[in-house]
């Protein structure tokens, strides 16, 4: 199995990138394509979802949200080779219902991704959000 | 035309990354720099700007602003070529008379770039913030 | 003496971001591996520190902090070779008792960082945060 090479790690440091941008800007129709067929999303309190039907469902559950979203990430460690990787990101949510009125939440991503057809994909995310209380 | 290569998009991440050193820490007299000569900038409320000249101007009026500034960008996704690219960067403001007592903006930089001697500098810079009201 | 690589840039990047997450997750023990022998760090009003014992100090002090920590960091700039470099690093702090009571802070990190035995290490740390009064 080849190492990881700095493509790789850019161009999965990109996915989750563009992740951000399909909920925050929001592209719904343009997130599924970011999975694996067989992807997992376990979202804590809104919800564990499973391959395709599931991922679909996430993204209307994440609409029915009907918040402006921002969703910045960092941090991110990556481990893995060229076939599949697991990385850590930091994400500081802002959300709320406009400009001026938005709440902050620091949170990470746990992320599993697989390359297929020379294209890295999410096969499992886990959303750990810092919820007050 | 070449390809993206990493070295490319590591550059551009960080041509990205000063550009806020130059307004932050300030370093005004390297802001130009970070420019082709035939460069835009639409900075929305605060004016567009466009060549040399241009720039001048833009660096003047953000000078002007005379407020501590700290602008931490991440979420760059790029596409295009080893002469000429597109960025897109999620940009977290943090303004105001002194630390403490800043306010933050999101919003994003819609980037255009072009590799002149070797050196990546940006040709068209659009500041899109999320302004309240 | 060769370049600074992309492989280099992203190693450089990714110990940055775990310096954050050893001291956020916590994982205290894993935090005096990502420092050289003879590493320095100075962290401003929280002290100096130098060398194997010192950084053993300066984990303890942190620990002692007892808060909640969330160092988010972007803005990467990097300048040296495939041995030796220097990073300047955007720091956003997030500390406080609990998740929806954190403190933002602004900051920088000014590293220095020498390659051994292939992975990357900090020889200094500078911690300067923008604080209030």
């Amino acid at each position: 199995m080849a190492k990881l090479s700095a493509e790789d790690r850019l161009d999965i440091i990109e996915i989750i990138a563009r992740y951000s941008r399909c909920i925050d800007e929001p592209r719904w129709d343009d997130l599924p394509g970011l999975f694996a067929p067989d992807a997992r999303v376990d979202c804590g309190p809104l919800g564990q979802f499973a391959g395709s039907e599931g991922i679909g469902n996430f993204v209307a559950v994440l609409r029915s949200v009907g918040q402006m979203m921002r969703h910045y990430t960092t941090n991110v460690t990556i481990e893995g080779d060229s076939e599949r990787a697991r990385a850590h990101v930091y994400v500081l949510a802002l959300v709320g219902p406009r400009p001026g009125a938005l709440q902050i939440t620091t949170g990470f991503y746990e992320d599993e991704l697989v390359k297929r057809d020379g294209r890295w994909l999410f096969s499992q995310r886990r959303v750990l959000l810092d919820m007050p209380g």
